[in-house]
């Protein structure tokens, strides 16, 4: 039987996502910790890529957004950073991200990719999503984007979805001018030939090549090592090992912080202009701090 | 870190779930076309036993509870059907259902059995968890309860969960008297032995000999059959024929609903004692329907 | 500026007002005891007729109905009960009927009168709202309805707003036939002239007599009497009195309940054929237990 | 009937009340165009002081919290500005503020003073609610509180309140350090002493002299002139004038913003430190586009 046209409220946002600590964005954290007192009856929670072995999870969301029985409606719009960094350097493949937007596109879903941890060049590419190809209906851009630490996010918006009337969404520092001027600069700077990007390559290797033998030694300590660009995750079997090593390494002046489900694992986050012989000393760091703690477990 | 205890308020439901038309429980259900307006944000929906091929609904729900940042929070409850009848009869495991009870007491939420379909005897015994051997929190009845067809519902409620001071959740008709002394007189009626348990068991045995006997020689048509006691469907591989079944069936004075996501499924639900003879004869009007619509497509 | 036509969510209800135990209508009601986990955000709750001294009530609504920045949405539909029962039988005017309909017309939101205690030939009329001349767009019926005590209620749509489907809100119990037989003979047989009503006309005067009477003999018990039809409220100084008389009618085996915010009202509820003579030594029995009351508290 | 302690949700809010536009606090704004989509079960409408004549809004507000079947819950908090800017520069009078609080302590409910327009001084006062001698239990201040333009944005809690962690609301830009660094630099500036407090009340007798003498030649044009120290509103008959005499002032190169529920108020808001002859200037303009529209008028 047709039904009359609803307006879509269903937002799909994925298992271990991050999208910050304000009011109505708050409700697509997975978090329980941070989202506490929130929960949306507008978001439908799914599984992130390699959430569960032996699931195919584009399978799954495909399977209930075919089913008009499932429960779950059809979503305005679908929500997912590339990269999950407070859910733990999750890193979602290119394949992965090319069928969601598939999936999006055949459903009339917006694609959203939230790329303020993984954009502004952090995975290479200025956006986090471009090595899989896609064209997303809105992306947002914080953190690094004003290019000198001022406070400025954005939202593109493809211009064929843009129904903003100008200054409709207006508020006093909804436009921070001098934010403007350096984000400008810091684009032109950063982004006007490929250097920038063939850089952050390089310091890549430097990250993988001293996680993965940090891996190889203490594989009763070290899980796994993932990540893009400069952006890496080491997770430890035990959340304690992982905490134990971030404080060893804040003594030495070295500050990576624990993200994931259980703080298991160490996040690699360090600024894209790093110069390559101190990305070197802390990776030396981190060794060593893992190094303490696999002696003090073997014992 | 430890944080203030709040009150739970999610409940899981399944995909394909029917819970009723009413207000609040209306979020419970999966179908789109019932459910229409309402989404509550205390619903999270979770695969059903069997809903996708190589999928482990349970290790799946188990996942989703234990991980802290998986977005969905600790249930109050877990509402299920043993058989989902609305939803194209799919039918339950006793192994699933007593996992599920399991999971429900490990992460302290309620099970809530909603037996309004499948209970009163319909599967053979009083209530359709039995042969799981489960003791649910809560029992949803209704339907035949009043052994007389008068209007009466009952949500039993295990006594160490009952917080209710006396006659609180009143209503001008929630004590109907009438369907009151029909309901105990038929429990007492129906129930006072084994009889009539295994009268149905024996009619259920007609059914599954006709029911499959028309799978066997209609592998074209039907996909499958399915069912618990006196509650069958009949699957067919095309929405269509399902429909035309039971618009044939009813030419011929017997009635049978299309159920399912897609309306693909005939329900077979006869009275629990329907003579022997008449139900015989209900099952070869259908064959004859299915008969004539697989000649049908046969040409 | 123009802005994109929403649909309508809203729905205004009244301080006091009672709208029974479900779910959805739960929201409705204003009593915090019966209401307590239930906070509806499509109600906006608006004071009745008489709420508070000084106060134009309906004036208030208007304000707030005009006024593009009160916070208060164009209302989808406006709920109203004639007489409040639970909420302790506070009696709207004709007037304020009325004015309530010209300004819900004006609005374009749909009138819906809630006539489960008011209705049913209570004030002397079939419908509760027939003395104020408006013509509501709905009209909840219960309670004697069925003429017969079945479980049985009704929802009156005016035709041009009926956009069901057939059978589209069906339920097991949904369509009681036996009460629609003893419905429908009741209406002939109460309904086919003017007599019944005339009796109940003529049967208030008796309460009213009573009533008038224990008011102006024990005023400092007694604070206001009010209603209609039959159904009258006697409003004491005291809540404990209320409950004190209450007791001492039931003792003489006279039920009468009581009702408002701090339950300081007995409410009058009689059959609607009640004898006279029945009637009568009701309100003797209640005359007694008031005296015994104003007696106890005079020393 | 004692029932369970649950916690409170609900928050009151004012007609015409504007708290920003994001998410959470959007609910609570009145001007339904800024408000749109969003409708917030936790918030409770009140009238605002002067927002109808002949009524006692403390008054109507009591009753409604004393009444247990008001169907208003018992509220969290109660949250209002002491001028509404937005709204149409409505000033509260410190007598209603007083009451208000009082009200909101007898309740247990937290009162927030939103300052983000009428605090920094705009009344003379660093907070605007001095005046009134309250002592409230979160003040939220914005716009000018870096001293510099700088985004920067607080809540103040009253210590007894305050149970975050530390860091607990965190977020890349939630510590915004150059403000922090010329917020406290302003502060100490302006605020060591009396001089520029008593600066703004002698620029506010300019305001107040020329606004109430335009007033008094165009009282056909012009309905009310009212505000605090330098937060004046001019409130024209007809919403257009207040459009036109805008756009005057602004060909002339002062910029004066419309307000209400009409956008029938201009709104002057001045720098703080603006010179005498400035501002002398800018009401000279203002009142000569008053008097264009006054002259067009007329003839």
């Amino acid at each position: 039987l047709a039904r009359k046209v609803t307006k879509r409220k269903n937002v799909i946002s994925f298992t271990n996502a991050f999208h910050g600590m304000t009011g109505v964005s708050l409700g697509l954290t997975g978090n329980s910790y941070h989202r506490q007192n929130v929960q949306d009856n507008n978001v439908t929670r799914m599984p992130y890529d390699g959430y569960m072995e032996n699931l195919d999870t584009i399978a799954y969301l495909r399977k209930f957004l075919q089913d008009k029985s499932s429960g779950v409606d059809d979503p305005a719009a679908i929500i997912v950073e590339t990269i999950q960094g407070e859910g733990g350097v999750n890193v979602a493949s290119a394949h992965w991200i090319r069928e969601l937007s598939q999936l999006a596109k055949l459903h009339g879903a917006l694609l959203i990719i939230d790329d303020v941890q993984a954009g502004c060049g952090r995975t290479g590419d200025f956006f986090s999503f471009e090595f899989s190809d896609i064209s997303p209906d809105m992306v947002c851009l914080s953190k690094s984007i004003s290019g000198y630490g001022l406070p400025f996010s954005l939202l593109l918006i493809a211009p064929s979805h843009d129904k903003w009337d100008p200054a409709e969404d207006n508020g006093t520092f909804r436009g921070n001018n001098l934010a403007f001027i350096s984000g400008a600069a810091a684009i032109k700077y950063f982004w006007s030939d490929s250097s920038f990007s063939s850089s952050i390559r390089l310091k890549e290797k430097i990250i993988i090549r001293a996680a993965e033998q940090m891996r190889d030694m203490f594989p009763q300590v070290i899980k796994s090592v993932r990540g893009r660009g400069l952006f890496y995750g080491i997770e430890f079997w035990n959340p304690e090992t992982a905490k134990e090593v971030s404080a060893k390494c804040f003594e030495k002046k070295l500050i990576v912080e624990t993200c994931g489900s259980d703080d298991q694992v160490i996040k690699l986050f360090p600024a894209l202009n790093i110069p390559d012989n101190l990305l070197n000393r802390g990776m030396s760091i981190l060794n060593d701090a893992v190094q303490t703690q696999h002696n003090f477990t073997s014992n």
